[in-house]
């Protein structure tokens, strides 16, 4: 079922004109930024942590720590800093002191409530945080090879196993916020170990079965249960089980965790019904959905997926941690389906709803990512909307952890490895090796990307092989052409699902250039989305232009195009 | 300095092709609905209330009683009704009954915490709800001449007298929701008591004085005071002296019930520094933060103006409260200037801002007024946002009774009366009946407005009479013409301030015809408001339209114009 695997980040060296700045500006500002603002909160040294101390444990504070964690092992994978590792090492050690014996750890509930866990899943994002410990402790493994994370969430992960699933005496139920189920196939995948891929598709077997799980919960909490706060469910992508599901509903982090968590696990369990449902909710989200930006959630309300063709600019919520969430599910299915449109999505993504949620100096975050930002609601809301100005941090402090482990793991994303194909996903200028049919093969690209569409791609294998270099046609591209070794190649015959195949017996010094025209284009948008009626959008290569008062000066919304030099595309 | 004072109800007789089925609406359905819906949340029989019965009293429910009484007062003018004149007395019956014998009067505070009466002035409505009850006793009397609230609402009154003002041991503050204000100076002109007229000013000028009387009340309280606090005071009008503020701020209706109160305190007393601050407030609310439909208060946060040209179309609050607020204020100062430019405004917000709050068979209501809703989104945020269906009640039912008694009290508007000059400000068909300089007149008007702009006027004085009727030439028309007695005259001549003024010795049966040429007009909004660019407004006489789906189909914003018939007008 499975056609592509993701490479691993040690096997990709990125050096880009547009994003080696970047992934500087992570390793030297984001990544310490997080630390220190997870340090400075009391998050990092929640495990010491007593009653009648400042900085009681938040829920959810694990969770930021972890990203922290999986951020600085991608990183340390092409930079090692032994200081970096010993800064882990040390959140690790105090964390297997505060493990339970019986492998239970959450330094909230540890810390405050140690009597009450996992009773009240569906708001206290207790699985959640394991979910992103499991993932920390997976990219800590990966990047230094070291057990003591990965062991410690092995034992936790051990218990949870233990704590639900069908059998009796189990809870049956799953988290509020979905995040263990793609983290438990990542621990599977590193382990080996199927309890941990059953554990994942029990959850989101489980998740939307009636009685609902949130209603018998409440119950036992001795909380009351009415109709209202069943609607409520959908914003949890519990109110239906997941293969009914034929809507992008509700909170777009959770959702689009789930299914990357569903795509995971489905092609790990060859479960092609699960993958059908991913693709069924993959067209509600690119169809109906999604901002021009790749921004997903269009309400602030729920922080959700609300109706379709609900996009309104100014009111935009678009939060950069839903954007990465999307990036993962692309990724995987990517993988799966192996078709250009889910790097399309990646890509736009990438470039537009992602990058917008950290500054170019790497200091400073946007949560939220409207289209359309008013600087004078800034004053007058204070803070009760999205402003235009980024933050240094916020209490939830999900997006910038987010921003820096999805920037230090993007070597991922650059290529899917094949049994013997190597495809291009995206133009990112990089050093690579891979083994491609038992033979180790050497690519290196350079691209003046997204500014310009030129790209150049060395191919050098070890010695002579057949196998098949893939690299994508931009959804967003009318003109292309493609030189092998210099001479002109027809590539509409070579096209195929979006990507051009060259299949060939490739030599040392092989040579692929491509040019992708890039002209400024005009977008419209679908005409049921009522904010952008005469309005378009203007777009060049991956890249949806911002219009900022800084050029412009004030009344962004009375700048006309007198006329649009080529007929506007509709997308 | 007063030029105009209004007519009395009973002067004026309402018989117009469309006013006459919305007041004939307002007696069978909205008044009475107003009194089931008061009777049925134990908002009438509050003052029998007992603790542990079910209905606990509201802060604000006093005002919602005050107002049904108020306009089932205005309805007894031309409509005496022995059963629901019955219905108020035995109202004013418990009131009397139930008010503290140093005259203390307010059904929350007298049930629930009688200790604390006057200690919570910010949030609390209490002498908010003791304005809408002295406004009650005013019309009650006007209507049946009865003593009963009157004398009830005089002792209230002299007890806040004695409460509030600059000597010492008197509170020096004022109430959080202005309204007092103006119903203080209603009560003095009945009573010709010029305490009322004082305090009404006190009120007004100690409002916005430092240090905050809020913080101060916040102190005695025992509840701290930070900056935030005070920044949301904007919110209240109470952030500076009235006399200082430039622009309009805060919540709508506190905004423009307080405006009411300064012209017509201000006019009372002769003040014309306060008459100023008026006149600029004016400027800033119709030049800056208005919509075409007369809709004021742009935010849902807080009900309140926002900042200059932030007028969103669905976001739009625009309460029917604020929009006969409005009303209020630019009646009072149309009496006081005498400018056509307030009877725009007035008429724009009957038609558009009032009217479209309460359904054509008078028995759901609009709290807020969108200029754009979006039937889906009632569904997905299930009432946390204005709906595109009106409802039968609101638990904050402050808009249904201030529809009924703005109905109830049209007549008020319609014309003006000066010393030797009537003024015909709205074009509703009516009889009626004026002394003007010492003459009986008696005026009948027929319009086929707002639909068409005929108008015939037929004067008759008890005897030949000189004196000027002035009739005003709407805001929006650029072609009218004028007939005296069957001959044409030229209309420009006789304009001033934007009103016709013709003088001359008036005899029985004179006639004056009018028309004013309504075509279909598109109007463009200032390039300032964002929401609104490559968008115009379809109006035709003071009627703004509004496309519905019912007519149009689905999607709504799609709908172009293929080409705009007449040149843009810019408003």
């Amino acid at each position: 079922m499975k056609q592509y695997r993701k490479p691993e980040i040690k096997d990709v060296l990125i050096r880009d004109g547009f994003f080696s700045q970047r992934l500087e500006t992570n390793l030297k500002s984001i990544i310490p930024a997080v630390y220190r603002q997870c340090k400075d909160t009391g998050r990092i040294d929640v495990w010491k942590w007593k009653e009648g101390m400042p900085d009681k444990p938040h829920i959810f504070w694990d969770s930021d720590v972890a990203k922290w964690i999986e951020s600085a092992s991608y990183s340390l994978i092409h930079n090692p800093d032994k200081e970096i590792e010993a800064k882990i090492d040390e959140v690790v050690g105090m964390m297997e002191k505060a493990q339970f014996p019986d492998g239970y750890l959450n330094s909230y509930y540890i810390n405050v409530e140690p009597q009450n866990r996992f009773t009240f899943l569906k708001n206290n994002h207790e699985l959640y945080c394991a979910g992103h410990l499991i993932e920390a402790a997976v990219a800590y493994h990966e990047a230094t090879a070291k057990d003591n994370l990965l062991n410690i969430m092995r034992r936790y992960a051990d218990l949870i196993d233990k704590s639900f699933g069908p059998e009796e005496g189990k809870i049956h139920g799953y988290d509020g916020h979905q995040e263990i189920e793609l983290a438990l196939v990542k621990l599977y995948k590193v382990t080996s170990d199927k309890r941990y891929l059953k554990l994942a598709k029990y959850f989101l077997d489980e998740r939307g079965k009636q009685p609902f799980f949130f209603d018998i919960e409440s119950e036992r909490r001795g909380e009351k249960v009415n109709a209202s706060e069943q609607l409520r469910y959908k914003n949890f992508q519990s109110h239906l089980p997941v293969r009914q599901q034929k809507s992008a509903e509700g909170h777009a982090v959770r959702c689009c965790y789930m299914l990357t968590g569903m795509a995971e696990s489905a092609v790990e369990s060859g479960d092609s019904s699960l993958l059908d449902a991913c693709r069924e909710m993959w067209k509600s989200i690119v169809e109906k959905r999604i901002y021009i930006t790749g921004g997903v959630g269009s309400t602030r309300n729920g922080e959700a997926f609300s109706f379709d063709y609900d996009l309104p600019n100014n009111e935009a919520y678009a939060e950069t941690c839903a954007a990465i969430a999307l990036v993962f599910f692309a990724g995987s299915m990517l993988n799966i389906d192996g078709g250009a449109e889910y790097a399309d999505i990646m890509e736009t993504a990438i470039y537009n709803g992602i990058l917008s949620g950290v500054s170019l100096d790497g200091k400073k975050f946007f949560y939220e990512n409207p289209l359309e930002a008013i600087p004078e609601k800034d004053s007058f809301y204070k803070g009760s909307r999205a402003g235009s100005v980024r933050q240094e941090w916020f209490g939830c402090a999900c997006c910038p952890p987010n921003v820096a482990r999805f920037l230090a793991s993007m070597g991922k994303y650059i290529y899917s490895l094949g049994e013997d194909e190597i495809r291009i996903n995206l133009y990112v200028g990089n050093e690579a090796n891979f083994k491609v049919s038992g033979v180790d093969v050497k690519i290196k690209m350079e691209a003046e990307y997204p500014w310009d569409g030129k790209i150049k791609i060395r191919i050098s294998p070890e010695k002579e092989s057949e196998f098949t270099l893939s690299t994508r046609m931009p959804g967003w591209c009318e003109k292309a052409s493609l030189l092998i070794n210099g001479e002109k190649t027809n590539l509409e015959k070579l096209l195929n699902n979006g990507y051009i195949n060259i299949r060939r017996r490739w030599c040392e010094g092989d040579k692929i250039e491509l040019y992708f025209d890039t002209p400024v284009r005009f977008v419209r948008a679908n005409p049921n989305v009522r904010g952008n009626i005469g309005k378009v959008a203007v777009r060049r290569g991956p890249v949806v232009y911002c219009l900022e008062e800084a050029d412009n000066g004030k009344n962004l919304a009375s700048i006309f195009l007198n006329k649009i030099p080529k007929p506007i595309i509709s997308a």
